[in-house]
């Protein structure tokens, strides 16, 4: 059976990226510079600020769809939650103009083909299940970006929530009365372990050196001190939060990607120190933590994989673990 | 059609209850007197406990087929890890000579029906799924026995995780380096919020006051303010722990069991302003948190209801939230 050509899109703050893919072949990619929240900040109004979006993930596809005009399906990735039963995006954190909106109307009747939206790290969870080849299985996703962002898979199967703020993860509190969070509370591990986080513990330990993540992680290769503490304190927060996640979902699998991760040698040891000491007995050493080794494609891949369950009909889950059946 | 007639079986630390279900009609139960914890400690070896255990099990399944010789099936909830492949009891944290131990095959045999086994507060998640009507939903279950045990339903679907600790939520650590706990960690929930906790956090406060819970239930009722306290401290402790598993798991509904749970009035308030203020705002209000008004049957309910599923062969999971389909 010829598998159908599925266009993945993963919207960031900086770009968009696209790619184009039959099963899990590449036959093309793209990067569309879109500074989304300048574009939100500049924008007149709310919905001058939609408008400007959806031109700018209508101009997307169809750039995509110049290349390839078999594209049967896109599927798309986005930073906010998108309410599992209406599809609709209900917020964006990181762009409050946009809330309760349906952008996947306007664009299926734009380019005529089916449309799905998910929470980009849902979806980048959903590509790094595709890639790990785990059938069924469960993992989770956990993207270190400006911010920290989760996703699940449980047996095969995308599970954004009741509300779509499943692992919504980068605000699990992980220092009672820390850091002051974007979201109103203190102490949320993405204040600690993102590429905004680590800067923040450097700037505490080197004051008036407030570098962006990447030199300090630069720093920490030449032996720097400051920096080296800076990113075991990302760690140490992610391995504390990972323990409750892993105590509430039991995966046997957690992929570590995002720009972030790139220092995966900076942050492993404490991450998974501060992890096996805070899970119970029963699941230490039993749980794979891993770079994710999408080269940052986890996002537009499972975007797409995602659309191509569109065309399989309503979205049907595969088997959960499943109990034998009874031969008495 | 006739609906298949089920035995529950809920195994607890002090007796084992009973209860044989048509559909939700409770048709029959009892209640067996067994002390796990001293027929281990008295039993010659792990070999004579398990065959202890299993002919307690026995004993109870041929007490309930010669009331109800009707019965089609057994669920039998067990305090203790399952795996959710081989269906095999993994360990059981209060009764540590038992591990990797087959009681469904000899069990069926006996019995010669089918035999699910699962985790008890799984099956209790179950059985409040069942009695909540929610179709498809999902919710998580908390009983606050000795320990704080916790089962979650996604989508209809039982989710033990990959290693059958999913839901191991009594030691989500809430107090970094609070008291010691059994699985030796330190300040983990159900030092603090469980009929254990409770009466350590009288005791701190009124020293040489070891009292059961429920006697400190029945000082706070009087207004005894050290009472109050510690029941205010468990609320704080488990607002906390939700707050950490809502981010995870976003479910619509939780529900509270077990024996501490009847001091509802004592815990709520305050575990309802911790949750709501570690939550992210996004979720503020928009959790279901409920008293079970099961009269402490979930657990043999869903172990019954379980039961049922092995009768409609290999178990399948019903929709996941589901994408509406595309009709461009």
């Amino acid at each position: 059976m010829n598998k159908p050509v599925l266009l993945g899109i993963d919207v960031g703050g900086t770009n968009l990226r696209l790619g184009v893919y039959r099963d899990q072949t590449l036959l093309w990619e793209a990067r569309i510079p879109a500074h989304l929240a300048e574009l939100f900040g500049q924008a007149a109004s709310p919905a001058a600020a939609t408008e400007a979006l959806l031109e700018l993930l209508a101009r997307s596809i169809d750039e995509a769809l110049a290349q390839e005009p078999a594209i049967a399906a896109v599927g798309i990735g986005f930073p906010g939650f998108i309410d599992p039963r209406s599809q609709r995006l209900s917020q964006s954190p990181n762009m409050p103009g946009l809330r309760d909106l349906d952008l996947v109307t306007p664009l299926r009747q734009h380019c005529q083909r089916p449309v799905r939206l998910e929470n980009d790290a849902l979806a980048a969870a959903y590509g790094e299940y595709v890639l790990a080849g785990l059938h069924p299985g469960s993992l989770i996703y956990v993207g270190l970006g400006t911010g920290v962002g989760g996703g699940l898979v449980v047996d095969g199967h995308p599970y954004p929530g009741e509300h779509g703020v499943a692992m919504e993860i980068g605000h699990i509190i992980v220092e009672a009365g820390g850091r002051l969070c974007g979201c109103g509370n203190r102490g949320c591990l993405e204040q600690y372990a993102s590429a905004s986080g680590v800067p923040r513990t450097y700037l505490e330990r080197v004051p008036g050196a407030l570098l962006p993540a990447d030199q300090i992680a630069a720093r920490a290769a030449q032996g720097d001190g400051a920096a080296l503490a800076a990113f075991e304190q990302a760690g140490e927060a992610l391995g504390q939060a990972l323990a409750h996640i892993l105590k509430v979902v039991d995966v046997g699998t957690v992929i570590i990607g995002g720009g972030l991760s790139l220092s995966w040698e900076l942050f492993y040891p404490s991450l998974r120190r501060r992890l096996e000491q805070d899970l119970i007995p029963a699941l230490r050493g039993r749980v794979q933590i891993r770079q994710s080794a999408s080269q940052d494609r986890a996002g537009i891949l499972g975007a797409a994989m995602l659309a191509g369950r569109l065309l399989a009909g309503p979205d049907q889950p595969a088997s959960q673990p499943s109990v034998a059946r009874e031969d008495s």
